[in-house]
């Protein structure tokens, strides 16, 4: 008998776990032909980048893509739709960016640049220099700083092309564009300027975050675009009498008030256990923050809308984040992560999307094994939508800081060829971006979320 | 002793093994390395593109385009390089193409219009005629014809946005397109105008091939945008007396002669057994045939200077080809299987780069069970380069006659969201191509065909 009474349990194990499979392919499927479908998101992106456009934190144009994504999601059924306030420093490029070379050789000039964010500005009338090239910090250490005093410093080191992933040729060249100043600053360099970090070679600046290790030294940062980088760098092989003319006008601004815009699905059996979805809502001042990261935002605004339109109701509750400052000093998401210390909340999961709208291929765990183990069970299932990479790895900067809160992370990630082209550049415009792509990032987050919300973390 | 005996030589083949993998993945991340770092091929597309731009079979930018790629190939180390002739069907697009709505209701506006290849023209001046608007031909077939006499018909079947793979949903919708007109003349239609075959709204119109069952009752052929075929749809619910009005003036030329490109490496172990790589040359005349096909020839080209230039030399002959005539009736492609048929030659492998050249995701097998399994065995070795997709399916329409020659079939599979926004319409152009998909392609390509000449294909 015994023997019968294994095999018929077993038989109702496989039946449960194939009835199991059947439901859940239902539901994957309903989630991504609703995605696919629908052009609501897509739509809504349209407007946050030309009719907002370019949103760095404290400027009007957050505080109106505030608003904006407010109204949409004070339109949906959400349970709350609320602002978290938090103090945001404000920053702002000002006129009149320009730069030129100067050669005695080759003649006169004008180069694509642009200030980094947060950088001091040069002032009238802008600074006039002998350049010294160097590849990054590490070659600027071993330069006599008699050389390098009173000069601008010119970081020019290319992407490497050939990993595949290009998230790391950004990693390993990033510190120059962020230290690069303070650490030229000490050795008596008047300025600094940084090859744009992208694989392209095109006219294009890219700004991003630059820091000052020693305010009272601050000197200028520029990113000079990979076309005049390549001239530049060529012209003083062969003349070293070239000067740089460099000007900006950039200044900050006290501390001025901002938010986070919430969104929240209360969950119907474990109301206290909170999934974060969320993307940044700001975004550099001279693109129109399409891929990094209006983008992100209205896929994690479409992963509520998914539930909705299929009328799923989650265990857990589902709390959609627009995080503010993400590009500068992070202050919305420690305000989120802090704030909620303080009402001892209990995050369970938080998933950004922050790699740019492109066509989804998989995530990026920092977690415990178990939940990597339990996301590798998943994944077979989202296999017919291109979903096919785990990787143990970082998640994304809003939602990092509730590591600390026992959170499993999680990003989504996208096919990362286009990234750099466009990132924190004048190129970073909404035609970039493709609807399908962009939706089946949407629906590949939505259907994580709800294993999540089924299965458990553990 | 016989268990020690045993257990050597089981080392000793994990150890070939495990010496094997490592030849094999120094190998392909070498091909993957040239690959990405080299601007070559994309230069060689943009010149094709810009310079020389659309080329329908039988032009003289056809034969720019042979010229061009001709000459590349002569200077690479191929061991020959030659034309094989075939003629062509010509067909010329003429001037003037317009299209616009008449409507009582409403009032005049002119639409995105143009003639589908192959179709006759409407000539001076012009058809004005009454629309009736169907689905695809199963509805237009339940109609009566007595409502068809005199009218246009209006093909309108919205692409299936559902389906993942976006090749499904064009294979569903291209038969009002290849076949609309030859079924809708005998009912007494005098010209159709069919839905342009894209995911996307826009006011793009996408031509590509129809063939006349009867050529005695041939009527004009014209694709029309979605914008304005959701225009002319909603217009056509609310006012029944709209007309619209449609002209063109294309005509055929007779066969002219034109020709196959071929570079070939001669086998080093196996000179008589022939691995075909290849994509298309002619494109349509509207854009400038960059994903169609001008990437997936320049990919061609691109696996023969990876060989060269990592130094591998095949043991089988790798042949290289620019197939002429794939857009209108595949004379390039038939030539090339009974030219060799002729020859006695004994086709090994082909492959084809024919689906954009966007991020590569795996392969399409068409072959016999043992090679699919074969390739199976190499995926893995692909994955850290985003390949992990491997279906049995069609390969592509150049080398497809190579199947009755006892050749296994490949062809590249590349994210196809973007493709049906571009396929044979004015914005398949330069700027579309992305030159690290594109090269991710090629290097994905030279990999395959390096575990194929290396491990064989049973």
């Amino acid at each position: 008998m015994r023997i019968w009474i294994f095999l018929l349990t077993l038989l109702a194990i496989f039946h449960a776990t194939a009835q199991q499979n059947t439901e859940d392919s239902i539901i994957v499927k309903s989630l991504y032909s609703e995605a696919l479908c629908s052009f609501e998101s897509y739509n809504n992106l349209e407007y946050l980048c030309t009719k907002i456009g370019g949103r760095i934190c404290g400027s009007p144009e957050a505080a109106a893509a505030v608003e904006f994504t407010y109204q949409i999601m004070l339109q949906m059924p959400f349970d709350t739709v609320y602002l978290q306030q938090t103090k945001v420093a404000s920053w702002k490029r000002g006129e009149q960016e320009q730069g030129r070379i100067i050669s005695p050789v080759y003649g006169q000039r004008d180069i694509h640049v642009c200030a980094m964010g947060g950088s001091v500005g040069t002032g009238f009338p802008g600074i006039s220099s002998q350049v010294i090239e160097v590849r990054d910090i590490e070659s600027l250490l071993k330069i006599n700083p008699k050389d390098i005093k009173g000069k601008i410093v010119f970081f020019n080191a290319p992407f490497n092309q050939e990993y595949y992933y290009t998230f790391r040729a950004y990693g390993e060249n990033a510190s120059s564009r962020v230290h690069g100043a303070s650490e030229a600053a000490p050795l008596g360099a008047v300025a600094v300027i940084v090859r744009s970090l992208t694989h392209s070679t095109d006219t294009f600046t890219h700004t991003g975050i630059m820091r000052y290790k020693d305010p009272e030294i601050a000197i200028p940062s520029f990113a000079i675009s990979t076309t005049d980088a390549d001239i530049l760098s060529a012209w003083l092989k062969q003349d070293d009498q070239i000067m740089l003319y460099l000007e900006s006008h950039c200044y900050q601004i006290d501390d001025v008030p901002s938010y986070n815009v919430i969104g929240e699905i209360k969950g119907s059996v474990f109301p206290e256990s909170i999934i974060t979805v969320g993307g940044h809502l700001d975004a550099w001042d001279n693109g129109q923050g399409a891929h990094d990261d209006g983008g992100g935002c209205m896929q994690s605004i479409e992963v509520a809308r998914l539930f909705f339109a299929i009328g799923y109701h989650p265990q857990h509750t589902v709390r959609i984040v627009m995080f503010m400052d993400e590009e500068m000093n992070q202050r919305g998401a420690k305000t989120y992560a802090s704030d909620t210390i303080c009402i001892g909340e209990q995050h369970y999961f938080a998933l950004e999307s922050d790699r740019g709208v492109f066509t989804p291929t998989g995530f990026s765990i920092d977690g415990d094994s178990l939940f990597y183990s339990k996301v590798e069970s998943w994944i077979e299932m989202l296999k017919p939508y291109g979903i096919w990479q785990l990787e143990k790895g970082y998640s994304g900067v809003d939602i990092h800081p509730l590591k600390t809160r026992q959170a499993q992370l999680a990003a989504l990630i996208t096919d990362s060829q286009r990234y750099f082209d466009y990132q924190h550049a004048d190129s970073d415009t909404f035609d970039k971006v493709n609807r399908r792509e962009m939706q089946l990032g949407s629906a590949t987050m939505a259907a994580f979320v709800y294993f999540i919300d089924k299965y458990g973390i553990k």
